[in-house]
Formats: structure tokens, C-alpha cells, sequence
């Protein structure tokens, strides 16, 4: 396609390498709406990337929409780094009532720069401040953000090499289930009685309740609320980094909804704003709530526009308790298909929970493989884990049973083929 | 007024402490139009701080405005990850051509996390990976963010004081003019060629031409273009931080136009979108664009509202040369007023360049009263400096004359009533 | 006894609260000979300490007593920095020829500053340059020594907190046996193996191959040679700090002879001098040996008093098997003593090889009380382990059953009574 | 030489490349006596080195040597950990009543691992417990080891290169006459008064007095005063690191004495024990002696054989005014022969005090030129500083007139054969 080749040129031209979806998923996108997204040539792509989970609700939800132009269109504030205004106390009280008030939570709600990584910053200089102490407990293949402080709790290699420069302040321990016959909350129980194990009385634990970038590693309710009360035994806070996983995208708000802990930091992003804009923050225990006036700034530390986009996120979705039974649904679905990819391929495993599953193909090459003939007939899905092994599917929330079929179905069709045509390479090369 | 503080509540009960500007400016602002803020009981305040000079072309600019409303209107990308679009081609191919190529750049482009902090911190690791050496050499007063990697270039001890862990990479140097009698670029030249000087031969030199939060501090074009030098010679990158001073605040797109210099890396993020929107960039010599794909990634890495806003910013005011032009002008107004001020306070000196000008009144409290009083008056505007002792304007750059007259006249007579008051308090207690 | 309080007064009036072992063993030492120390007041101790293993052929052997006196007596070099001498050479033939040429050894010999953990400062950063990594695993209750890099290495949490400040660039993993159910090398294993660990390719790998002050751990052959091929294979190097356990401790010259690994460094100290001079060296495989002249340095490194102590220690005590098979007897002799300790208290558990055995007694407490009733009864013995839970024999290397015998029975006769009064005092308690 | 080869070999072929001296001082040497060395060949030199300082009473000064030959003879204790030993108490009581108490110091004495580098990981980890601050402010060309804690406090970038990894935890500030119109002191101010210079508040300010091995620059007293004050003024420790320049070495026995300050810490080593045995030690007011037993321990921490010749030492030359009115004599003769050299070399400028005194002539290959020229003829001398510019005479204390004026004259005459070659070379290249 000429077109596309003439406007993609300016990306090669200009664009660092560091650019990286547009790579597996070549062309010029140009319009989306709901679970569909749209190329310059016209051609529909089902998206089951979502924008790596911040687009939970999908793209273009018609009532956020609707609230943000009318926004504009008043000379709303567009930017009003942390000045009070009517916007952000809308979101405010709807997150109030809706999220943390049912929930018994009294956490102080602190606007950070608008990213995943600067909410994670903030909370582990938080850790560090209440506690005095400068280690935070991170977790193989834990994600966390690839700034300097977020760097060192992330165990992605490739992306702590881009450091190029000693991580420090964080120490690392097994996520639940990394190795066979390890108890990894045992092991950290045993460091932390241990006065001479080397791993210091820690500022906090941080984790994932189920590690999206790691490779759809869901945490058991067991170990979490073990790691919890390890915490608090060894005085340390309990960080629990929801940007991928919360916002329902485990079928619930947050990730951790109903597995008995409550956690004195939660950091939250991608999906918070509802509409996929720049948007995060972190929930603090009021005791907790130690930072003095900017103490930990930043110019776009309140997104208007996005806190616009967030209320009506809120109150659309988690007024009641009819978004969050579909889910379950949602949840079944997703495992009965995945688990017809899981059948297809010898040796491979389901993995994640709630609307972020996976199957682990057992190598990085064949997940590759199928999502990019997935593409080719017009699904966009994306692979994760420390190989790229696993082929995930991270779809809207909103996804109809409909669509939801059509994208498996797309799926289904490129691992069959892609897997018929590796078996005729090896037999054509015996 | 009830009304205000039944709003503010949801903010004291559930907003972080960290909260700040809102404190000083306790209002509930919920529209923005120009140079002017409008709060909940309809009050008008013109706007001297402009988003920290995140809004150089104003609130709500209406050409920005429709072309936003629009593209959200038709269902444009909101959330595109790092995917090709044809909203970042708009960007691109307008900062190319109005931006890049008129100055003979070929510096690549790289969308970080949409915060200036990102952009710094992508900045240090690119350093850091080109050259494989650790530390970057920063300077007294910088400002450059609170993500750890960042916030160890920032001179500021109450941000520092809140990582609670030691800051680590980056060695101190005397910004220009630090200190009557102190030659800065011949120490630094002194420590670099002296092997046995302590200071480790850097990763990057990395300063602001003004230093906006340090209190405005103007580095000479010569010390500019000896810093430059001196990088050059010794393996070291020149960064360039103009997230505060680029987008025209200094007088030029970039601050260090005209200076004979042609910084490695330039970082850029406030009034980028033009519209207050979350953006960010990395400008980058294409020999320095080393990163691999997605090896500094972020979610909110290319925010599609914002490319739309940013092209039409660089489309209006930068294609030609009248917007520049009204700056000179501009500028002057600024400085003559300023003058006035300074000339009310003994002991006073001028600070700043283009329109990122102030007065240093001497102390923290004199200033902070000052602008205090201003906006009783109706004008928003700041302080700056390790004490806040500089009154900054940071008004937006389409600011008319009429409403800089208006501004700078609230702004004198909040001064002259302040050291008023101060000189009766002191009579009456001699 | 007045002469020894108007004595130790001095030291309690200008000694720093630092000092430690005096505390325990509270009297005036004034001579000592072969496994006996004799205070002040003429009374003769048993000394199963041997300086922590750094008296290994026992206090002022004759031979190496008469050569030191005739080197002093004839003016021979008493500091030389790291010139050339004479008694530089003898050493270094005699250690050529009794302890590396026989192994097949062609390490080159590094002289540091005299002490344990100048010679671990001085691994690590070998390890470093070779590798152009920075993190060195540890292990769990490891001990390398209190100066900042040694301390990083080290598990103790007391003697880490002395520094007051993060200790960066060591991982630390599980030691052999450390947990119940956790196969450390396998965990070792799957860190290293797996790109999304959080463990960074290492620069080494350093371990103890029976781990001294961390309480007598002992890893087995096998887990050392799992630990060496994953070193080898992971392009680390393999660091065996041979500090406490080297010269003979657990029955051989190096601790991992017959162990079937090379490490690429060891570090020696403690004992090396024969003398209990101040005396460390690193061993290190000539491909590695990679600092340039006095790239570390120190005015000690060439201790020659101890050069002249050292060649007699090794053609007397390894110049042929004789001394090594005596070896053999007293651990039998030691094993057999201690499990009657390990007998007489429920729980209890046998610990270390060779002549550093020692047993579990459960408790600080109780270990604490056993050695100071032994004290008082003429026998010098201390405790070890995370806890002091471990009562720990390191006698000398040369001790004579005889000795052994009266130094186990005023051992046993202290364990007994301090039982027996616990018991007393519970039965009074109930 | 054919002996000298033979005996070479061996350290060739077993010594690790990171030996130094002996590459300049090509001989084997067997024994010293006073100020002169011998060589296997029987070949007498003057030294003009002492063991970097560390032999400021000369080679096996007979006192100390029937001292430490009767200790040994009749089995003192040769290693006794920190056990109370009557050999510490001597010295401990000697160094009260001739060092301590007439200077009205009640510093306690901390035995450290007997290392310069130690005692300077010691001080600088008091400082940061008394403080609970990271950083140390430590200067220009500064010198005090290269174990990873020292070593950030070093300037040599040969030295830090050493380390393969960032040094952290050490600002680097100018040394007093660092850059000509720089007044250092006055930086010092600035950057400790101004919150936002990005120098954070310091545990400690770290200095030499005399740079020995930065290049002999003597700080004047003005210039300790002013940093002691600030020190005092920011709750800063101020540590004097005395191990080259004390014991005499300036002409009294602090370097700085008589300069109306009182450090709160002290290291010293190198010529502590008197006979260049390893000995070191940190003196600490008892307001800072916060180390808890073993806090920060070592194996050699109480160097007995050192005690007994430091406590000679002591009572021998500082029992009384003679030794140091001696020194006064000296310095002045050392002053007069090297303006001589001085006058030789144009450009040329006088370095250092007391006896640490030097030319700074320019160019690292001249003064290498000379050093090896008059070595050729029976004189051990050393250059330093960051490029060895400097001839550096670090004599023995105790060298008699008659032995400095030998001494000076073949440095003479080798200065001015090596200038007349040069001269030589020059023409014959014109």
C-alpha cells in the first residue's frame, strides 16, 4: 500500500528505535471504537492488546466521550497541575463512593505524574520514608517500569540492561510458584526471621497479584495474604502494584478484591482514566500519607481531562454490581478457548486469571509465530514472559460474546496453521 | 463561600498531603480560556504561571481546541501505545518540517512516558549506554524531576530529601555565575582534565539554559558554549533539559537557539502538546539512538490527543516567524515591569531571560506575601529559587499587552501594599 | 585481682566500645604457647579459638619464632611495600612449590592490604573488571568482612547496619541446606537461566566453602561443583573466599581440595602468615589477573615479617602428607567429643567438617553460657551462627590429643552444669 | 646480574602484574638499616621513600627491634584478636600520656583492621551512624585507599577505574588552592548554605592536611579552620585523615597541630606501629564512639608485635620536645635543597611542608626521568600527584644531616644529567 508506505516513512525517518508495537503490528491506525480498531486503509483489526490493559472499557466508549467534548467544548481545564478543580473533585468523590468507601478503604488518593512507573516511584519513596529502611522486596519476573527507582523492582533483563547502570534499593525474591517444589512464601519467611541472611529488614513488599509483562504469573490468594502478614510482622508495607491487573481486569476492581489482605500502597494506572489517557495515582494509608506539600511533584501530576473520562469510567461501570458479573462470564469464555490453544500445543500451559489469560507455548518463536498470522487476518494480540512464550489476551472488558469469538476463532485459525506449517518444515527436512 | 469549601472537602479528606499548588491558590478553578482561569463562584484570575509554563500558548487555544474535538469527535485513536498513526505522523511531519529541519537537525525523536521526568530519565540512560560511564555531571539549582534517576540531578534538598535513599550517579558542579569570583566552566574544565580530580569522566553534561524552578538563573551563551565544548572534548553527551525553558518560553522555540550550540540529547515535555496535555520527547542525534526496541517503554508513551494538539501548535505559531516576533516585544514589556518591581525592593536583582523573567526580592517570605496578595487581586503567579525568594512570571506567551498591564499592575500594587504593611509593622515596633 | 583492673582500665578509659572478644574473655593475656594462653596473673588457658582460625599451628611455634627472631635480630626488611625482597621470594618458592605447583595450580598471587577483607575488596572488583558486571552473588550467613564492598557480600545484619548506608552490588541466594524442601542450587540455577529473574548476569560468585561465622554451614561437594559449572557456564567467576576455612581448617590446605573445582580466585588470610601476622592474599588464574601496576594497592600489602612466618609454615606443616593425615585423627577425635555435646542437649544439631565443627545448641543464650562457664574453667571457646546458637572449636591445627581431651572434658563439664542449673532453675520455677 | 635474575623470576612468574614499586626499584632488597637499604647484591641506597611514610623512625631503629625480639623470645602474644593484652595496654597507656592527653583529646582509640583504608571505612561509617547523612564531602586529589568505601573518597581516577563499578556516597568539593581565583572554602559555604546546590547535607568533611599522594599540596591553616567551622556549623563530623602526614611527618605530631582545630575523628596508620609493622587505628571523640562490640570488627585488629614498637615509638620520640625541635632543622634543609631543583627546572613550584615536602616540575616524564636516575645512583625517591609531576622526599624522620645532604646531592646530580639530555636531545633535534 503506497499510503502507507509514504506516511511511514516519517516513523523510520524520525521515530528512535526504541518504538516497538509498530513494529509486530505494521500499519497506520486511525480510528477505533470499542473492541475494533481501524487502519489508514480501512481495514477493521479486532484488539485484543488493549493498549496493554488501558483500555478496559475499549476505545471511544460513547458516555466518556460524550463528557470530554462537552468538557472541551466549555474551556474545561485542560492542565491544572494539582489546583483544585471541579473535574478532579468529580472523580474524587465517585472513586469515594463507588471504590474505596464499599470497601471499607480509607487510603489518601495521590495524583503522580500520569504514569504506571512514576505511581511505583512515589510509593516506594513512600515505603522508604515511613520505614526508614532503603530495601524493597521485588519479585522474579515482577514488572514494574522501566525509571531508575521502578528499574530496580523490575526483573525484566532486557529492560534493566537499558539502565546501564547498577539497580539498587530493591533485593529479589521467588514469586509465588517459580520453581517446583520451592515454597516461595516459606523462603521468604525464612530470610526475613534470619538476622544474618543478607536481605535487610525491608522498606516494603511489592508485587503483582498476577505479573502481566512476567508472563500472566498469577499469585494464589494463599501466598499474597502470607506475604501480607510477612509485612506486617517485619514492618514493612505491603505495595500492591495494580496498574495491569486492577481496574477489573482480573474481575474485579482491584485485583486483589476478596483475598483477605488490604494493602498500605495499591498503584494504579492504564485503565484508571477509562478512556486511555495519561492517568495514575497511588492510594496510601492515611497513616502512611507522609510526603509534605510536592514533595514528590510533577507539571501533569492532574490530568484533567482525563480525570473527566475517569468519574464516568466509575460510575458506568463500578456503581453496581451488573459490569462485574458479566465478567465472570467473560472469564469462562476466555478459558474455554484458550484452552483449545492449550490443547494444540504439547507441553503447554494456561496461564493468568480473570480477563488477563494466556497459554504458555513453551518457546518465544512459535507465540510469535501465531500472533503475527494472527494479525495477518486482522487480530491484534500480543505475547509476554521472560522468553515472549506466552500468547496473551488482554481484550476490552467490553468485548461481546460475538467478538470475543470472532478474535478466538482468528486465533485458533493462525496457531493452526502456523503449527501445521512447522510440522511441514520438519518433515519436509527429514 | 459554601459552596468552595463542600467542594474542597472531598480534596482534604482523600487527596494526598503531597498536594500543593491548590494550597496556595484555595479555589476550585473549573474553566480556562487565553490567559485566564475562571473558578467555581466565577471569579477571573489572569493566569501569570501558565501550568508551570506548560501552557505557553495559552488555555484552551480554540484552533488546538476544535481539532481535538474532532479527532475525539470521529473516534480517533485515544490510547495507541507506540503504534504507527497518523496522528504522530501529523506531529512528526510538522515538527520536522517547522522544527527540526529549519535547524539542520537530524536528531531522532523518542516518545517517552509523557512526563518530563521520563524524558530526563530516558536521557541519562541513553548517555549512560552511548558512553558506558556512570555519572552525569549536573549543576547547583538544576531541576529536573523526582523519579530517583532524575531526582539525582535535581539540586533541590527538600525533593531529594523525600527518595529516603541515597541518590546516586550524577556529580555536582557551580551553574554559571553560582558564585562571585568563580569562573564555573574553567572548574569544570579543571576537574575534567585532572585524572586524579575525583570527578570520573562523565556519562553527559546535562543542564537547563534557565534554571526555572532554581530561581531563574540565565546561563551566558558563552558558558553554554564552553560546557559544549568541554563535552565534546571529553567523550561526555551535551543534554539539554528544555522542558521548562523550549516551546518559546526564553524567546525561541528552543532556549538554546542562537547560541552556537547543538545540544546530543535535548529533552522536552510542558508546553509541548501545546494544549497542557501530558507529552514528552527526546530529541537525539541519530548516532546516540541506541536504544533496541521497547527497551525504555511506557504505556502512555504516545498520547494520541496529544500529537493532535501538538501538531496544530507547531503548525500556528511555528511555520513563520510572527509568533517569535510578538516574544521580542514581549519580552521587554516584561522586563520594564519587572524593574519597577525590583526597583521597589532594595537589594533586588533582575532574573531570567525572554518570558521566563522575575525579580529575586531577597527572601522567601517577602515573595511569597507578594504573590499571596496578588491573587486576592486575581492573578496567579509563583515564586521560584532554594528559598522562593525570586516572584516569577511564567504568563502565557499569547498573553496580550492589555492583559500583561492588567497582570504586572496587580502584581506592583500587591507589592507596594505588602512592603507597605512590612515598613508600618516595623515602625510600629521601633 | 587489682593489677588487672588498674591494667584494664585503660582500656575501658580510651578503647572504643568497638572492642568485643575482651568482653567475653575478661582478663590480660601476656604470653601464649602452642594451643595455651597464660594472662596476668599466671593462669593458663586452653585456647579452641587459635584468633578465629588465624593460629591454626598454635601460638609462637618455634620454628617460625627462631626465623623471625634472626630476620629482626639481622636487620632484615621489616616494611617494604611491595618491593622485591628475599623473604618475599622464600615464600612465594615455598608456596609455589608445596601448595600450588602439586595442585596443578597457575594462579598468580596477589598481595593486598593484610587483612580478609582487603583480599575479598580486591576479588570482587577482579571479578568486576574481568566481567564488566557489577553484581557478585552471595549466600545466605555468608562472611567476607565490614569494609563497604567485603560488608555487601556479608549476611550479618549487625555488622551490615554498621554501615549506615546502602551496601549495593552483591544478590544474595540461598545457601546449601538453607531451607528444608529448597534445592539451592536448582533456585541458583533457574535465576541465572531465566532472562526475567531480576538476578543479573553476575560477575561472581562467591561463597565459603564451610561457612565460619555464619554458623559452621557446610556446603557439600556437590552443591560447590553445581555452583562452579553455573558460574562457568553464566560467563561468572568462581570467588572461594577460603579465609577462615583455608590452611588446613577442614582437614586440607584449601577447603575445596578433593572438591574437583578450580575456583578462577580464592582469598586467603587468617592463618596464611602461620603467626598470626597480618597477612592476605588472592589467588587468582593468570587470564584473570587483570589489575594494572597498583591499580589496588596498599602501604601493607607486602607484610614481610609475615612472608618470613609464612615460608616456615608451609615447609613445615604441607612440604609432605605427615601433617595433613594427623589432620584426619582430630577430626575424628573432635567429631566424636562434640557429639557427646550434641547428646547431652535435645535438638541439638552437629555442625562444620574438619577441625571448625561445632554444635547447634538451639540458643544464643544457652551456647553463650556454656562458653563462659568453660571460661572460667580455663578453656577459651566461642560461638558462631546468626543467632551465637553454634558452640564452635577452632583449636589449634596442632593441638595434641592430650589437650584436645582436657579442653573437651572442662567443654562438657560446663555444658552439664549450666544444663543442670537450667533445669534447676525450671523445676524451681514450676 | 645473575642472582637478581634467578630470584626475580619468581615474581614474575607467581607475583600478580598489580605489584608497583618493585617495577621501579628493580633489586631484591635483604635488609635496612636507619635510612639505607640493602640489596641482594649487597648495594647500599638511601631512602628518601620510607615505606610511603610508613618508616618515619627509619629501618629497624634498634629500641624498637630489642623491644619486639624480647616480646617474641619470650612468647608474647603475637595475635590477639581484641583481646586485652599487656603489649595493648602499653601502648594504649603511652599514647595518653605523650599524644592524647597533652593536647587535651579524650578521643577514643578504635583499633581497626591494620590498614590505612580500614580506619578510613571505619571513620567514614561513624560519620554516617552519629549522622544518619550518606554523603562524605571528600576533595580533589585526595587519597585514602581502594576498598570500595575509601575508594569513593579517593580522586585518582586510575584508582576508581579499579573498581568496575560507580563509587557512591562521596561529593567532591575543591581542595584549598585547587584552581587559581577559586576560593574553596567559600564554595564550600556556598554549596552547604544553599538548599537547593545538590550537595546534601554531609555526614562528614574528609581531608589530608597535606595531599601526599595527590601531589603534596598543603592546605593552609586558614583553610581547615574554615572547613572545621562549616563542618561544625552543618553537623558535619569532620575526620582528618592523618595517615601519610601524621607521626611527625609535618614537623609535629599531628599535621594539625597548632592549627586551632580538633578534628572529631582521626585515622591514622602507616607510621603508627614505628617499624612499619601494620598497624591502624581511629581516633573518635566519645560522644561519637558509636560502633557496638564487633560492629565493625577484623581478624588483625590488635597487631601486638605492632603495639609493642608503636608504645617504643611513643616513649622514644615523643616523650619530650628534642625529637620534634629536630625536625624544624629539617625542614628547612629539606626546603633549601629542593628550591635548588627547583631553580634547575623552569616553571618549577615548591610543594608540601615539613617533611613532606617536593617539586612539582612540570610533567610526569621528567620526574619519572630523575627518580630512575637516582636510583641508578643510590637514591629511592618517589614522584606523586595526578600525573607524578612531583619529586616527592619522604626521608625518614630520624636521616641525620649528613645522610640528606648525600641524599639531595644525587638527586641533584641526577637532575641535572637527566635536564642536560634533554637539552642535548633537543639541540640534536634542531
Amino acid at each position: 500500500m503506497t499510503d502507507k508506505s509514504a506516511t511511514a516513512s516519517i516513523f523510520i525517518r524520525r521515530e528512535s528505535d526504541a518504538r516497538s508495537y509498530c513494529r509486530g503490528f505494521d500499519t497506520v491506525f486511525t480510528s477505533a471504537s470499542g473492541s475494533y480498531l481501524k487502519d489508514a486503509g480501512g481495514r477493521e483489526y479486532i484488539d485484543f492488546l488493549a493498549g496493554c490493559s488501558s483500555l478496559n472499557y475499549g476505545h471511544n466508549d460513547p458516555d466518556m466521550k460524550a463528557a470530554l467534548i462537552e468538557h472541551i467544548a466549555g474551556d474545561g481545564i485542560a492542565h491544572g497541575l494539582d489546583l483544585h478543580t471541579d473535574t478532579k473533585s468529580g472523580f474524587l468523590t465517585a472513586f469515594d463512593e463507588h471504590i474505596l468507601a464499599p470497601r471499607g478503604m480509607d487510603h489518601k488518593v495521590m495524583f503522580t505524574g500520569p504514569t504506571g512507573a512514576n505511581a511505583v516511584e512515589a510509593a516506594m519513596k513512600i515505603a522508604r520514608k515511613v520505614t526508614g529502611r532503603n530495601d524493597i522486596i521485588a519479585f522474579t519476573n515482577g514488572f514494574h517500569g522501566v525509571t531508575m527507582g521502578a528499574l530496580a523492582a523490575t526483573g525484566n533483563g532486557y529492560h534493566r540492561g537499558g539502565a546501564s547502570a547498577p539497580l539498587n534499593g530493591v533485593m529479589r525474591l521467588p514469586f509465588d510458584g517459580y520453581m517446583e517444589g520451592l515454597d516461595s512464601a516459606a523462603y521468604l519467611e525464612a530470610v526475613l526471621k534470619d538476622a544474618s541472611s543478607g536481605v535487610d529488614a525491608p522498606a516494603a513488599i511489592m508485587l503483582e497479584t498476577v505479573q502481566g509483562e512476567g508472563g500472566l504469573n498469577a499469585a494464589s490468594a494463599d501466598f499474597i495474604r502470607r506475604v501480607a502478614a510477612l509485612a506486617k510482622e517485619h514492618g514493612a508495607l505491603l505495595i500492591i502494584d495494580d496498574i495491569q491487573a486492577g481496574c477489573g481486569r482480573t474481575g474485579s476492581f482491584f485485583s486483589f478484591d476478596e483475598m483477605g489482605v488490604m494493602p498500605d500502597i495499591v498503584t494504579m494506572a492504564k485503565s484508571v482514566s477509562g478512556f486511555g489517557l495519561p492517568m495514575a495515582l497511588v492510594l496510601v494509608r492515611p497513616e502512611y500519607d507522609v510526603f509534605g506539600p510536592a514533595e514528590h511533584n510533577g507539571t501533569f501530576r492532574g490530568n484533567t481531562h482525563a480525570f473527566v473520562t475517569a468519574r464516568v469510567a466509575i460510575e458506568k461501570f463500578w456503581a453496581d454490581e451488573r459490569f462485574q458479573s458479566e465478567l465472570v462470564e467473560k472469564t469462562t469464555l476466555i478459558h474455554t478457548r484458550l484452552s483449545e490453544l492449550a490443547d494444540l500445543v504439547p507441553g503447554s500451559a494456561m496461564k493468568g486469571r480473570g480477563l488477563m489469560q494466556g497459554v504458555d507455548v513453551g518457546s518465544g518463536d512459535l507465540a510469535s509465530a501465531i500472533c503475527a498470522r494472527a494479525f495477518e487476518n486482522g487480530l491484534v494480540i500480543e505475547t509476554s514472559g521472560s522468553e515472549g512464550q506466552v500468547v496473551k489476551v488482554l481484550a476490552p472488558l467490553t468485548t461481546s460474546k460475538e467478538t470475543f469469538t470472532k478474535g478466538f476463532d482468528i486465533l485458533m485459525d493462525a496457531a493452526r496453521a502456523v503449527i501445521g506449517e512447522m510440522a511441514d518444515t520438519k518433515i519436509a527436512a527429514e
